[in-house]
């Protein structure tokens, strides 16, 4: 699917606070993508493990390409509220993110995601997105 | 209360990615802190807004931070869950936060969170905190 | 306010489910609602608390009846998505209520409401309302 | 097992709120319980649908007898919070509900709920639970 996968990857590479947590897009199909960073220094809290907000970004961000792999060309999705639940300490040096859509409407769309950290289940995210006229 | 901010200091100074977004301690009280941090441009999204996962982590930074208020020196909280309203974009330069605690039992805390861009309320947070016998 | 109040009453009086719960309208004004139920013996969960359903419904009502003041007539609201902290049991023999707009856009409206048994806070609810075409 | 299945049974009959609803334990295995409801007149609301609430009710009751699934016999679990996703209005006459424990730590159980209306996906539940002493 490479009109997809190149729609969807714009997300990934226009947004500089993407780029600053190196969040890379591994794969996309109708429906979900997958995703990863590495886990640099700079993405820790205090105690070594991945910080919750970039578990959380991270979640947020495969969420909302998963939704937009639901909507027309041109338009894009904005996430109007998300509830994350952290399982587990984000150890280790890979996250690795799958996104998938629970339930696309015409204007909002719930989506979940989940993320694990080298392996291990480390969040449930759950987010309701609007579909907006803004192109991604 | 010179104690009680040199205490929840610590939070904001020694995690790595609160470094990396520059989070500032303003204020300091029994349940509440107030923070905030500059929206440089790598904190940004594609539309030039404050990314939505900077939001968030200011706003359970500042929520984890007034938890933290209510227990007692040496130990510490973690987010179990959280969820996040995004009531507008984050536009501007200064994303400013008050953290509340809104009930604080014996092993949880639910505190909540406001988030202002350039004083426009963006975002209202409401977290649930486990407490922990890890040191802050 | 005589038509504000008749307008919000129909969404107390129309359905079967609060008739059961015999939840009240207390007072109304533009962005919020005061409500409150009796706990009788039938709403109450195995330890004599009231049900957590029963508070979650109390607050998810007083959420949709604030954001009604917000949209105009002939108009109603759908609730998308709710998050809801039980704070404390819902001890005693009254639920009392109060849901607040905390920002009201087009299409979505975000609403808080408080519950308090016998006045002690049980529960914090923070929803997202679509905006529809359908009326109350 | 008739075990489990007597002891997760007690959730279902002990609470008059549930026996309102008229809730029903279908199924049950270690992590996951299946429920139901019959939508009678006065569980719906002004449009005709299942309440929502009563949707809620269901959905927190099948993830807390999952949760309950995952603990010692003799102790109980406690819903902290929980979010809920409307997917769609609950159309038809009967709810069903699949509960299943996410991630059970010692203290902390996450558990999701889907819940089906005449079998169309209507809500997606998730919850943190708080394990306690005190018996089901």
């Amino acid at each position: 699917m490479p009109d997809l996968r190149n729609r969807i990857e714009g997300i990934f590479t226009k947004a500089p606070f993407m780029e600053l947590l190196g969040v890379r897009l591994l794969d996309v199909g109708d429906g979900w993508v997958e995703t990863e960073l590495t886990i640099s220094e700079q993405l820790r809290q205090q105690h070594g493990f991945a910080h919750a907000g970039v578990v959380s970004t991270l979640a947020d961000h495969s969420a909302g390409a998963a939704a937009t792999t639901a909507i027309e060309d041109g338009r894009s999705v904005l996430t109007a509220d998300y509830t994350i639940h952290l399982l587990r300490p984000g150890a280790g040096s890979i996250l690795r993110s799958r996104g998938e859509v629970v339930r696309a409407g015409r204007t909002l769309i719930v989506a979940q995601a989940d993320v694990w950290a080298d392996g291990k289940h480390c969040a449930r995210y759950t987010g309701t997105m609007a579909v907006g006229d803004r192109p991604v």
